[in-house]
């Protein structure tokens, strides 16, 4: 049973790591059952006190370890932790070794869906000592939240995540969104034990992608010449993202959903016509061309190259017929295909294409729902993404039966907002209520929060994505029996402030 | 009539102060025809395009001008304004006077309710020139928006408000906010033409306001020592504002909501009873004791002399009679006094007490509804603020029936967030549209957006309320008739990346 456990405890409320009197937060939370979040798997704390002194604070690599102070990950991680305990003084390196036991400690790696997150942490009066075989979990288990007065528990902390995929979508298409915001929210995610930055990086409203290959893409479909992400941003996102152990998944989203990429790609989108006239707008990607896979070869070879996950995410949603059904050329070739009129063919037909495209690419897909509810062929490594607020249980049930991966995102679309504290609802979600048998339950490797950008820019990113995210992180990290709304409440509130620093 | 008018417009947009093509704002916004917010009463713009040239550009006092450069209060405006404009380089001070047309300028006044906000702005080839009998006027005026460009076109204002009372309510006791993010929100609301901070300043949940007489009451009502305004803070506001034209008026709002006056003061609250014995928990503000009112006119003195402006709001909203109800020197009380039981007469009682305290210190007094709804004795000049959402306008109609000046909120509360474009709702209300004779539509003096601090602090405080209040500035200032969403649509989306900087 991976339930968290408080042993050991004689009288008082738990006071994890909390002096008895706390001047850092407001009145009207109430008094701390445990402030760690997410919470961990197995967690023992002794209600006596250590003081964390900063003039011996160390982190220290044990002699067993494989990761040297060479690995500068865990050098980076531990400055950054460091600082956040103490304020910006300086962090002392020491010749020492980790307590990296795997012989390749995947310092120099990136983070991958079957990355190994686990980590034991004891701290006792001797020593704090982090455990971890690879160096993503000796990130996780940086997680010491000391009060003013530096008190902290003795405690035993053992933790692995329930699931493998905790993702934050951002969109940067609607709205742009400066370096700043993106890293900032990386940060934000790491607080949070996210692992996964879903980057839907371009949509029908811009194209913020700089393409080396294809340079007319932003030049013409980003917002302004200034609302671009160069080759060398996307590089940065990268690292700062790894070094977090934060996967990064880019979003090019096809065949709908692309007017902006229109701009700079010519005959690349379908034209509509008004009766037998072009009618001046165009319709999602042109899959009769052999141009159109011409292009789509090109591109996602420079994508499969740009960014080093397994995954990328080729959308598939949202696909409007309306204009195919417009469009002369398009009906031949349906006559000639013998689709009939089931456009949901020529979509398969396309995405079929574009799937076979990545599988040569050494890349494996993430879609939306409609690809598999549409009946495309995918391959068997796909992962397929519930987004449709509707009845998601049973399309989880329907994906999994079918024997796909799946992410959940359906009940995390944060950017719908309401009156008062809605992270109760995302928090109350329990992402395996489907019907379905163990090997099903299986394939639901983790969910997604979120934040779709038509009305998010810098401006207000941060507050309207945290802490209500906090609440997905730990849904996706801790075990299925944390649950106390009111014990959350107190975490949470907690939480926040650290995160405000 | 004073709607907006555009004239000697030749072919194409109306384009006001806008250059050809605008690289400030993204896609998605169409065209503006015309950029100004809120809209001036009359606007002649004419097509010829002026260059602005940063080396040329002088602010002057005009010849006529009664506000010389000594008046701070318009060196000051025009420094921002100037800054503004060219971004942070040095303003030059000119020794020439401004077109001040009163003797008094009140430059060092406090603006008040009746305050002129009256100005007119001509821009020409050889000179734009800024008139106003007031510096009220002459800080509304500084207005002009540029693009990158420094493109305007010549164009004749003349503008002044359609209501009086154009306000903010913040609200420091739900959640502290630091002072910089109301003076922040002082910026914002000057650009959006705003003239009232209603200060919110303590509520049931903690009591911010440092008192000189009183000290015990931030000291143990605060959320700590360090979520004061001291008597310097709040001298800050209020000059801040002051020179932005905008009046400061505090909210202390009793007998309800005053949980956390109780702890810095003895005896102020009423103790609740369970059955024959104390319940522990106190109720409104005891009413029967003298020492309340000894209190009470101690405490307002205070208060009267800290605040300059002529109002002070006393709250009197959402009394809760259960505690009085339950307390046998009350029920003893009420007896004597022959109210029966009803605890709306001794409200009154209390109420009456305290506007008679605030009278004689020669303030003049706010209140919520239920003060006018309960049928408590008001004075006549006694401004009552409507805030109950259901059938505002009935209350319109009986509270300016009565005779008394009305400030409308109920449907501006911001605090209510939903998805999507909500601004159009708040721009949609026509303060004015209940049933009553021209007499009683003249005693709307105006309205507020309240962004209650439940769910608010420091990190959300800018992107919820901005730019929604802006929606609620120019139905408060700009014609009846100002109505087009869509041209406010385009408008509003310029006037947010204003005030982006």
């Amino acid at each position: 049973d991976h339930s968290p456990t408080s042993c050991s405890l004689k009288g008082g409320a738990m006071g994890w790591i909390l002096p008895a009197t706390d001047q850092f937060f407001e009145r009207g939370v109430e008094a701390p059952s445990g402030s760690l979040w997410p919470l961990p798997r197995s967690l023992c704390i002794s209600p006596s006190r250590l003081q964390l002194a900063q003039s011996r604070f160390q982190i220290v690599h044990g002699p067993g370890s494989t990761a040297g102070p060479g690995c500068s990950l865990l050098q980076d991680a531990f400055r950054r932790y460091y600082e956040y305990l103490f304020g910006y003084t300086k962090w002392q390196n020491h010749d020492r070794k980790p307590l990296i036991t795997s012989a390749d400690s995947e310092c120099d790696k990136y983070p991958a869906l079957t990355s190994d997150e686990a980590y034991q942490l004891s701290i006792a009066e001797s020593a704090a000592v982090l455990k971890a075989e690879k160096v993503w979990g000796a990130l996780r288990g940086c997680l010491l939240y000391t009060s003013r007065c530096f008190l902290i528990n003795e405690s035993e902390i053992t933790d692995y995540p329930r699931f493998a995929h905790r993702g934050i979508l951002i969109d940067t298409s609607r709205h742009y969104l400066p370096l700043k915001s993106i890293l900032t929210n990386l940060d934000a995610m790491a607080f949070n034990k996210f692992n996964v930055l879903h980057w839907h990086i371009v949509d029908d409203q811009s194209f913020p992608y700089q393409s080396v290959t294809f340079p007319e893409l932003s030049n013409k479909g980003a917002y302004t010449y200034n609302h671009i992400y160069t080759p060398t941003d996307v590089q940065l996102v990268i690292e700062y993202a790894r070094l977090r152990g934060i996967r990064v998944i880019p979003e090019f989203d096809t065949p709908g959903n692309t007017e902006s990429w229109g701009k700079g790609q010519k005959d690349l989108l379908t034209t509509c016509y008004n009766g037998k006239q072009p009618s001046g707008s165009y319709g999602p990607v042109n899959p009769i061309l052999n141009t159109t896979y011409e292009f789509v070869a090109e591109f996602f070879k420079e994508i499969s190259t740009v960014f080093p996950d397994a995954y990328i995410h080729f959308g598939g949603d949202e696909v409007d017929f309306t204009c195919w059904r417009s469009n002369p050329d398009v009906q031949d070739f349906m006559k000639k295909q013998g689709f009939g009129f089931d456009y949901t063919k020529l979509e398969s037909y396309y995405i079929k294409e574009v799937l076979e495209t990545v599988s040569s690419l050494n890349k494996r897909s993430m879609v939306w729902q409609e690809v598999f509810d549409n009946g495309v062929k995918i391959k068997p490594d796909t992962i397929v993404e519930v987004w449709m607020g509707h009845l998601y249980p049973s399309e989880l049930s329907r994906v999994t039966k079918a024997g796909y991966t799946t992410v959940l995102a359906a009940p995390w679309y944060l950017d719908y907002i309401s009156y008062g504290q809605d992270w109760k609802k995302y928090y109350s979600v329990e992402p395996l209520d489907f019907l379905g048998c163990e090997m099903q339950k299986k394939l639901v490797v983790g969910g997604e929060a979120c934040l779709w950008g038509e009305f998010v820019d810098a401006t207000n990113l941060t507050p309207r994505l945290w802490p209500r995210a906090s609440a997905v992180g730990e849904r996706l990290w801790s075990s299925e029996n944390v649950t106390n709304i009111k014990d959350a409440y107190n975490r949470l509130a907690k939480h926040r402030c650290r995160m405000l620093g």
